[in-house]
């Protein structure tokens, strides 16, 4: 591993030591000369699977910028913290900047977008159609790591230096795009900016998401303006249009970890919906008011959150609580009010239905004293609580492109090689991402790679290095492989489908 | 009512006012004249019983001084609002302030101790002694009411402006004493200066106790210095002695109102502790970790609040949590830490004891996934969490002095009169009071009237203005009446004790 003394180093001194690299492919497939340049279509797949990123150059970049918003320390090295790099923070503004200079001197030309989302185009032979995009995230969880959205980042810019360190000329423009506050973590709305991009989340309710914390009058529109990211182009798919989305990601489970396997080809997201429930009961002194004569509403908002657990457990679904704010918050006041988040996740559409029709069933019900499933056994009656509860935020489930996946896969079997066939596997990812929205507008896929004990949203988080070095070399040959792809009769290039 | 327009009007015109009226006890036992003074000692049962506090005037400065730190509204009439006001914060200057013109006004001697507790102390005949006084307390909840605490502090204002119409002259000194941050909301210890004053806290820890609340700086001290209350004089009983304590207060619970009785006379005070509880789980991405690769500290915590209530449930304890803190606080990410406060009360300290020895039990083995009480019943079984419980607080059972109980009676039975047994009842108070600190070194007892449905700390608080009257009545005969024995040989005196 790149120390950290090496990786701080700047990126100019980085990049005039490349120029003075062997290519990393073999001399036999690849000659560098300033005369001639590769064509992707002219690759074959001995060429397509010696063209390879450069594992400590990722690394490099990877911990280089974790120096803006780093978090708390898990281990002694060190790399090993954690990330703190809210969406429009000064910290983030810091990698944004990383990215633009980066990819510039790399030849990319920059886009800036009214939601702050940066698009980095290499030009290719032909420049009016649409860049096939590599995309994901440089913002993390207040309390994230080292590889969430960041490896996806870092890795398309891996790919963009691979492309130039061996003279490749795609034949579609080929971009990474760094989306804004993915993570919902700062301005309440997960993958906000590539969802007004899509035209799914209007830009106005996104531009005037608060930040989350009492007493803050931020917005994503007065942040973006701060830090000088408030672009002048329309964010939407008509203004920046894409031939394909891909994106690498850690698994953020622990499925590929446990199955000892190396890549996710990933057909689609779950389903999900974002609840936000109110419980009102009434404060009252802790002291002196006898059990039966409270409206507890945190007792309540407890029976609450196991219920919906139970619930999750009987529908092999999730339910899970994230956030809850009581008022008033005194050791002796029985709180009054609570608030709290509930996400609820599963493979289909009808599963989540299903969950939130029981949720806005059951919750009132156990408000209000009734004993579902013995959630009231060996409790005292007391007074009723009131319930209200809101959708936030919905997301079917969906389907990425079956080019998109085929691709994905046939990169993978050939990174992964002889025993390619033990070491991926399809999956459905539990997590949202940017490239949910992406493939409404274009076709998309995503590559996952395991990450230990599938722990994510947390310091620890953690992928090997030749994990993340795998990930981004599958993410790059299917890059080029879509390119040679884009423009054959899609019809007949389906006819034999890559099957895992 | 008085309306709040007259309510608002300065003090010292209130005061100008009274002079011009004539006094409010009949003629036939009060002569007034600049030359002659009633002694208490001269008192009959008659003169003492005519010997009447003024409830439009109480009631003045009750919404008088509730002008600082008014909070949520909860009614349309201008008094129907809560109050909002934090320990040493602009608005308890405020009131302070108020205090120490006002009782300055009324011929008293004040002094602040190093606690900013404020002592307004009126002349009797034998000054070298400790003066009899009433205490409590002008600070609020954070979403507290208008008569907690306030009705004692100005029922006692009220006492000394009768005292000075009627020209009576005690044989003690009579006070009145605000104790600094009862309620323990802003700085996290309730009745503390009372404590430092009787030696149970150290005034160093006293004065560390930092405000609540993400950031703060503020401590007891520096709060104490800024607004000005920070006195010379040590927080002591050894300094400022005291010849007994009686306060007045609204009950907190229904127990009056529900049996239709007017004064509880409040034999002592239950039990508590108060514990925090740390949970510690993982933080995990909330859609990409199954049920069973969770740590989820939240979870684990709504298992153990509910589990609180029903120990409590078994044991006719009380438990309550009235604060919660979990981190890091993000809808798609499972709390890793979730620090929760634990309320537990009981008439006697064996049953505090053995409801803490259950919960230090229990609450571990809930977070090991140990199915205590079916509380894990449809559940999916994660991985465990880890437990740190600490005792913040003991607040063991207080017995009051039988001598103030017995007097607190007989001033109960003059004022109700003929159907006196029925509207009066021996009681426990359920929460802490400075009464708790001030009985370990004077005679103490309280006065209980009945608030509406029992509610308190919430807004809508609210005592009737001829219940704070009949307490206020009862406080001001209390304290007559225990000056006028004071000396005398309390073993006879208590030969005829008086049963309720």
């Amino acid at each position: 591993m790149a120390s950290v003394a090496r990786s701080i180093r700047p990126w100019t001194t980085c990049l005039r030591q490349q120029a003075s690299r062997r290519p990393h492919t073999s001399i036999r497939s690849f000659t560098r000369s300033a005369t001639w340049q590769l064509h992707s279509k002219e690759m074959d797949e001995d060429m397509l699977s010696s063209l390879k990123v450069n594992q400590s150059r990722l690394m490099e970049d990877i911990h280089y910028t974790c120096q803006w918003g780093t978090g708390q320390r898990w281990g002694d090295k060190p790399t090993e913290t954690g990330m703190s790099r809210l969406a429009l923070s000064d910290a983030d503004k810091e990698a944004r900047d990383w990215f633009v200079e980066t990819t510039k001197a790399l030849g990319c030309h920059i886009t800036v977008d009214s939601m702050g989302n940066i698009f980095a185009v290499r030009p290719g032979l032909r420049n009016d159609k649409p860049p096939t995009f590599i995309g994901s995230h440089l913002d993390t969880q207040p309390s994230g790591g080292r590889y969430d959205g960041i490896l996806g980042v870092t890795a398309g810019v891996e790919v963009l230096r691979t492309l130039a360190d061996n003279w490749v000329e795609t034949e579609y423009p080929v971009g990474v795009v760094n989306w804004t506050n993915e993570e919902g973590a700062r301005f309440p709305m997960s993958m906000v900016s590539s969802g007004v991009w899509a035209g799914s989340i209007p830009l106005e309710t996104a531009h005037n998401l608060r930040e989350v914390g009492p007493n803050s009058t931020a917005t994503m529109a007065s942040e973006l303006a701060r830090i000088g990211y408030l672009g002048g182009v329309p964010a939407s798919h008509s203004h920046i249009p894409m031939g394909a989305h891909f994106e690498l990601h850690i698994e953020q489970g622990p499925l590929l970890e446990m199955s000892n396997k190396k890549i996710g080809v990933v057909t689609g997201v779950q389903a999900y919906k974002w609840l936000t429930v109110t419980v009102k009961g009434r404060d009252t002194h802790t002291g002196t008011t006898d059990l039966k004569s409270r409206a507890d509403a945190l007792l309540a908002a407890s029976k609450m959150i196991l219920h919906s657990h139970r619930l999750a457990s009987a529908h092999s679904a999730l339910a899970s609580t994230g956030i809850l704010n009581l008022k008033p918050g005194s050791t002796n006041t029985v709180p009054g009010e609570v608030t709290f988040s509930l996400d609820i996740r599963a493979k289909s559409d009808d599963t989540v239905a299903k969950m939130k029709e029981l949720v806005l069933s059951d919750f009132p019900a156990i408000a209000a004293g009734e004993n579902i499933n013995g959630i009231q056994d060996d409790c005292t009656p007391g007074l009723p609580c009131t319930v209200d509860i809101v959708e936030d935020f919905d997301s079917p489930a969906t389907n990425f492109h079956p080019d998109c996946i085929s691709v994905v896969a046939q990169a993978a079997h050939s990174v992964l090689g002889r025993d390619s066939h033990n070491l991926m596997m399809e999956m459905t990812s539990g997590a949202g991402h940017d490239s949910v929205y992406a493939s409404k507008r274009c076709p998309t896929s995503m590559i996952f790679v395991p990450c230990r004990e599938g722990v994510s949203h947390n310091p620890a988080e953690f992928c090997k290095e030749e994990d993340c070095a795998l990930g981004a070399q599958v993410l790059l040959q299917s890059v080029v492989r879509f390119d040679r792809l884009r423009d054959m009769d899609r019809r007949s290039w389906r006819q034999e489908p890559y099957h895992l």
